[in-house]
C-alpha cells in the first residue's frame, strides 16, 4: 500500500468507528481518563497539522489557530492547551465543524502525498499513522465507558461481534528454561522508541499459563471473599477497593440475581468461559495472590509469546514501566511521547479485540496507572 | 389568556430560548451549578409528566419509566436521581429525544387543559409555569456560561439586545423614614410559597440609591487595589478571593490594556455606564464597604421599592434567607420547594434581562450562595 | 475590684483550667475549629502585648518578635501568622516556654495597671478580658474535643460537676404578644460591638418553650429515624448528615445496647433528663421539624429572656449572624473583631455551664457554622 | 553480644536519639508521613510484645490491650488501630506513659532472653532488632522535619556532628562491562525477605559515578531553570513541582539572597562541596536528564557497589520496587512486612548518615513514593 491509501484507510477507519454514535456521544467527558470522541478526531488531525503540514508545507494555511489550544494534548513544546479535565466542557468546535476539519487536513495531506517524501517525514507520517491508531484504541474504550456509565445502557451495535476466543487444548502452564533471552524490537517495520532498544536479559525458570482468566474462574475469586480479604492485595490496592467500593469488575451489575455486564450491545448475562475483562493490576495480583500464583513480568510475557495465542486482552505484567538500557528520547515535540510517562505505571502486553489490526506486536509496550479499568485488560498467570 | 394558552406559551419559549443552540451545546455542564441545557428542557417537562399527568389523568403512559432517574433535580419524595454532577456526563436521552419528550408531554397536557380543572390542580399548573420560568431564567445563565468559557467564545445571538437602563434623574439616595413597614405578599395573584406571610418589620430610617452600581463605579475599586486590602471583606470572602484568584467581575477579560467582557453577541469592550453584573455577594459587601456604605435588607429594598426602578439586575442584600413568620412547608413533593434551602445563602430582590416578562415582583425573593456569580447580579446601595 | 485585680484573676482562671491537663494535652489539633491549648495560652497574652504593652507602654521590650507569627489568630491588619491548621503542628514553643512567656507580659501589665490609664485603654483592657473569657470558653471545648476524641477517653476532671439544671414548673410554652419590642445591648456595662446598636423590632405573636429539650427527648428523634428522613432537614443538613454519617449527637457512643457520652469525667451514661448537648444547627432544626415546631429567632428569644433561665446551653436560633441596624467596625486591627465573621453562620444565645461566670447577658450573640457541634449548643422551642 | 545484649543495645539508642526532645516534640504529626517519636517508641515496643511476648510467654500480662490499636501500625492481621493521619491528634498515652510501656515490656524481654530460645524465635527477634533500628532511621527523618517546620527553627542537637564524606580521588566514571551478574543476598547474616532470592541478571555495558551529586552541582541546576524546564521531568513530576511550588530541595530557604538550609544544628548556609540531600525521585531524575545523564538501577548499583562508597546518602535508582524472582512472603502478620508495598515505589540503595551501624549493606533495598524528600536521598549518575 502506498502511504497516501495507507493515510486514507487509517484516517477513514477513525470515522467509521464514530459513525455509530450520536451527535451528543461525542462531546462528554465522565471520568478523567475519558476523552469525548470529538476529541479524539481533532487531536489526531491536529498531530499531522501541526507535525507534517505546517513544518513541510510551503504556504500551508492553518486551519483555525485556536484549535492549536483546544487539540493539543500533552505536548508542552507546542503550547498551552485546555487542560485534561475541561475536554468535556467543551461544546464547541462542533462535531461537524471538527469533520470540517478533517477533510480539510486529509484534502491537504493526500496532496502532500502525492509527492515523494524524506525518509524524516516518512518517519513522522508512520508515527502519525500508529499515533491515530492507538487513539482508534481509545475511542472504542471512552465510547463503552460514555454508553456504559449512562442509565439507560444504550447499545453502541446491537450487531457488534466479538472474536472467537479459542482455549488452548491444554491447559498445562508452558515451562520455560532459565538463561538469557533477548527482549525488544528488531527488524525493518515500525515500533514505538520505548521498545528500542532490543537487549538481553537473565531470566530464571518460569511456567506461564496458554490461557487467560475466564469470568467463570474469577467468579470463584468473588464468591470466596477475595475481594475483603487483605492478604491478597497490595496495601494501596485494598485502599483503591476500599475507597471505591470496588465488588467486581468494571461493567458488571448484580441484576435479579444474576451477574450481568455492559457490553457493545447493551447489557447481557456475563459468559462464564469468556476471557475476564476490565479488571485493574490491583485486581489482577490479587487473584494471582488468592490463587497462589503470580503474574509474569513482561520479559516472561514476551520471551514464551511464541508459545500461546494472544492479543484479545492486554494483560498485566508484574512489570513497572521503565526505559530500556540504551532508551533514548527524540529531540523537540516527538521526544515527548513516551518516556515522561515512565514512572508509577505498569506495563501490559498482548492487544485486545478493539486494537486496529496488526496495530500491536509481541514487543509491543503497552502501560496504564495501576487503577485502571476502562481498558480491555485480562490476567495470564505465570508461577 | 386561558390556562391552555398560558401552557403553551411558557413551554414554546423554553424552546426559543434554545432555538439558538448546537446540539453540543446542549449537552454539557462546566460546573456543578450549570445544568445541560437539554436537562432543564427535560426537567420542566418531567416536572408536569410526575406532578399533573401521573395523578390526574386516568390511563396516562409514562413515556419512559427511567426518565424518573435521570430528570428528577432534588426532590428527595420521588426516589433516586442521577447526582447533579453527573448531568453533564449523559449523552443520552440525545437532544432530539427530549424534544420528543417534550411533544409528548405537552400533547397529553394540552389534551386535558380542554376540560375543566379543580382549584387544586390549577394551583399545580401555575407552579408549574412558574417552575419552568425559572428555568428559563437558568437556562440564560447556563447557556451564558457554557459558551462564556469555551476558549473560542462563540455567541449565542449576533443581534441580542440589551434592554435600555435609564439612569435616574438624580444620583441623590432615597430616605425612607423609620417606621414599621408590612412585608411579604398580598394579594390575588400567584407566589412562591417564600413570599408568604406578609408581615409586619420595624425599619430604622434609611436611605437607599435610586441607581445601580455601574461598570466604571466598580472599575474604581479594581484599581483601587478592593481585591486585594483585607478591610472590605468577609473572612469567607478573602479566602474565596485568594483560592479562586479572583480579580475582576466574571466573563471580564483584560485583553491588550482595555476591559472586555462575554455577552450574548461574543466578547465586547466593558460599558462603564452600563449597570455591574456577575458579580458575588462576597464582592457586593467589599464594594459597598470600600464606598463606606453598605447593601439594603431585603426588607429595606421592599419597602423603598416603589421609589425607583429596578427589574435589570438581580440586587444582593444583605439578609440571609430564611423563612417568614408563619412559613410553613406544602406537604408532599411540592413543599420541598423552597425551604430546605433557606441556610447559609443570601436573598437577592429585583429582576434581570433574562427574567421571563412579569415572572418578579416586587416581594419577590431570589436566592442563592454568597460565593455565585454566573447570575445577573448587581449592587444597589444603602446607607 | 481594680483592673489590676480583675486582670490578675482572669489571666489566673486560663491558666487553673489548663492545670488539669499534661503537657501533651496542650499541642495537639485534632480538627482545624480545635487550636491546640498552649496556643489560646499564648493567644491571649499576645492580645495584651500587642494592643496594650507595646503601643502604650514605653520602653516595654517585646519577649519574642516571632511569637507574633506564631501566635496572632486572624488580624490581617498586625502581619502574617500561621495558617490555622499548622497550629498543631507545633512543637516549639514548649508548654514552659508559653508559661514563661505569660509570666513576662503578666508582670508588665501589672506594672503598666498600678498606673492610671486612659479611658481609651481601658476601653481595650475590658475587650482583652472579655477575649480572655471567650478562650476560656474555647479552652473548654477543645480539651473535651481532645481528650473525648482519644481511644483511651482520659478524664479532664473526675470530681468535674456539672451545675444543676431545674425544669420550669410547667412545660407550657410562654407566650408573647405581638408588637414592637427593643434588641440590643444599652447601659453601662461592656458590650461587644455586635450587641449593638440597641434597635426596635417588629415580632409576631409567638410561644416559646421554658425549658431546654433534653437528652430523652432527642433519643425519641433518633429512635423514630429522624437522622435518615429527609423531610426534616434542610437539603444542606442532610448532606452533611450523610457525608459525616451522623447518628447522634457528638460525644455520644452506643455501647453494648446502651447510650453512653464522653464527660468531663470520662465515658457515663446519658442521662435522659438533663438538656441535650453538642448538636449542630441543621440537628437543632431538624429535631424542631420532627416535633412541628421551629427554633426561635434571635429576637424573639431576647424578647423573652426575662421569662425563662438560660445559662446552661448555647442554644440554636433560626437567625442568620448579620450586623445590627447602624452596625459599624472600629478602625484599625480591633475592628476585625466580629463584623467580618457576619455571612454564612448561626447565632446561639444563652451560656453554658463552661461560660466564664457574668460573661454572657440576654443581649450576648454567639455565633458559628450550622455544622459545628464541639461547642455546649442545645435546643429550645418556640411555635 | 548476646541477644539479651543486642536487645538492650538497640532498645537503649531508641531512647537516646530522643533524649535531645521536649516532651512536646514527641506529640505532633505535621504530614502524613512523619509519625510522632512517642509513637515510634509505643510501636517497636508493641511489635516485642505482640509477636513474641504474647505468643511465647506463658502467663505474660498484656501492658495495655488499648495500646494495640494505638501503636498497631500496618498489621490488618492484627486487627483495628489508629489511622495514620491520626497519629498527632493523640495527646495520650502521655511520653511519660509510653516510656512506662518500654520499661515493662523491656523487664519482660530481658527474663524471657536469659533462657535458650528456638530458631524460630531467634529470627523473630532479630526481624524485630532490624525493624527497631528502621525505625531509629524514621526517627531521625521525622524530628528534623517537626523541628525544621517549626517557625523557630529550633536545633536538634548544637553538637550533631555529620560525618565526613570524602570525594573519590577521581570524578572519572567506572565501567562496568556487560555481563550476567548474582543480585541478591546471600550468606549467613539477617537480610529482609525483599532481598531474596539471590539471582541473576544481565547487565548491559554501563559506567557509574564514583561521587554523589553535590549541592553546589545541584545549584547549577536550579539556577539553569531546572525546575521550570518541563523536558527534564516527568509528566507526574512536573504536576508534582507546580502543584507544590518547589523550587529548591527539602529544607532550602533563600534567606537575604543566600541559600541557608535547616540541619540538627539549626539553619545554616548550603555548603557547595557536600553531597546533595533531601530530593525528590522526580528531582534526580530531572537533574540527571539536565545533565544528560540517568540514574543507575538497582541492579547496576548493586553490582558495582564494591568500587565506590557509599553510606552517606539513599540514592535514588530507577528501578521500581518489584519481588524478586522467587519471593515468597512469610505466613501471618511478619508476612505483611515488604511484599504488599511493592507498587508505585523506587528503590533506593546506600545508606545514611543516620542509619543505625551496621544496618545497611550492598543488597539492601529501601524504598519510598517517587514524591517524598524527608529521608536523607541523594543522587548518584550513570550512564
Amino acid at each position: 500500500m502506498t502511504l497516501s491509501e495507507t493515510y486514507h484507510q487509517i484516517r477513514q477507519r477513525s470515522e467509521t468507528i464514530c459513525s455509530k454514535l450520536q451527535t451528543e456521544d461525542y462531546v462528554v467527558q465522565p471520568i478523567v481518563d475519558v476523552s469525548p470522541p470529538k476529541w479524539h478526531l481533532g487531536h489526531t488531525t491536529w498531530f499531522f497539522e501541526t507535525f507534517i503540514l505546517k513544518p513541510y508545507v510551503t504556504g500551508y494555511q492553518e486551519y483555525n489557530p485556536e484549535y492549536n489550544y483546544v487539540f493539543n494534548s500533552y505536548y508542552e513544546t507546542v503550547g498551552a492547551r485546555v487542560i485534561r479535565t475541561d475536554r468535556g466542557n467543551l461544546s464547541r468546535p462542533t462535531v461537524l465543524e471538527v469533520y470540517r476539519y478533517r477533510a480539510y487536513v486529509d484534502e491537504a495531506m493526500m496532496n502532500f502525498l502525492c509527492h515523494e517524501t524524506s525518509p524524516e517525514i516518512k518517519e513522522l507520517l508512520i508515527l502519525g499513522f500508529n499515533h491515530e491508531e492507538q487513539h482508534q484504541e481509545l475511542l472504542y474504550y471512552d465510547i463503552k465507558y460514555i454508553l456504559g456509565h449512562n442509565p439507560l445502557f444504550p447499545a453502541y451495535d446491537h450487531a457488534y461481534h466479538s472474536p472467537a476466543h479459542e482455549k488452548s487444548p491444554t491447559a498445562n502452564f508452558i515451562p520455560i528454561p532459565e538463561g538469557v533471552y533477548e527482549i525488544g524490537f528488531s527488524g525493518q517495520g515500525f515500533c514505538f522508541d520505548n521498545e528500542l532498544n532490543r537487549h538481553k536479559v537473565y531470566l530464571n525458570a518460569y511456567e506461564i499459563s496458554p490461557n487467560l482468566v475466564t469470568n467463570g474462574e474469577y467468579l470463584k475469586f468473588i464468591e470466596d471473599g477475595g475481594y475483603h480479604d487483605f492478604r491478597y492485595w497490595h496495601s494501596e490496592g485494598l485502599d483503591w477497593v476500599k475507597n471505591n467500593h470496588i465488588e467486581c469488575p468494571l461493567y458488571w451489575h448484580r441484576v435479579d440475581e444474576q451477574w450481568q455486564h455492559y457490553t457493545y450491545r447493551g447489557l447481557e448475562p456475563v459468559k462464564l468461559d469468556e476471557p475476564l475483562c476490565h479488571i485493574s493490576y490491583y485486581e489482577a495480583y490479587a487473584y494471582a495472590s488468592w490463587k497462589g500464583l503470580r503474574l509474569p513480568t513482561e520479559f516472561e510475557w514476551e520471551a514464551a509469546s511464541n508459545k500461546f495465542n494472544w492479543g484479545l486482552r492486554w494483560e498485566w505484567t508484574e512489570s513497572a514501566y521503565l526505559p530500556y538500557p540504551g532508551f533514548a528520547k527524540a529531540p523537540g515535540a516527538i521526544g515527548e511521547y513516551n518516556g515522561k510517562f515512565m514512572v508509577n505505571q505498569k506495563v501490559l502486553r498482548g492487544g485486545s479485540e478493539v486494537t486496529p489490526p496488526g496495530h500491536s506486536r509481541a514487543t509491543y509496550r503497552n502501560f496504564f496507572h495501576p487503577n485502571l479499568r476502562w481498558l480491555f485488560s485480562g490476567i495470564r498467570l505465570a508461577r
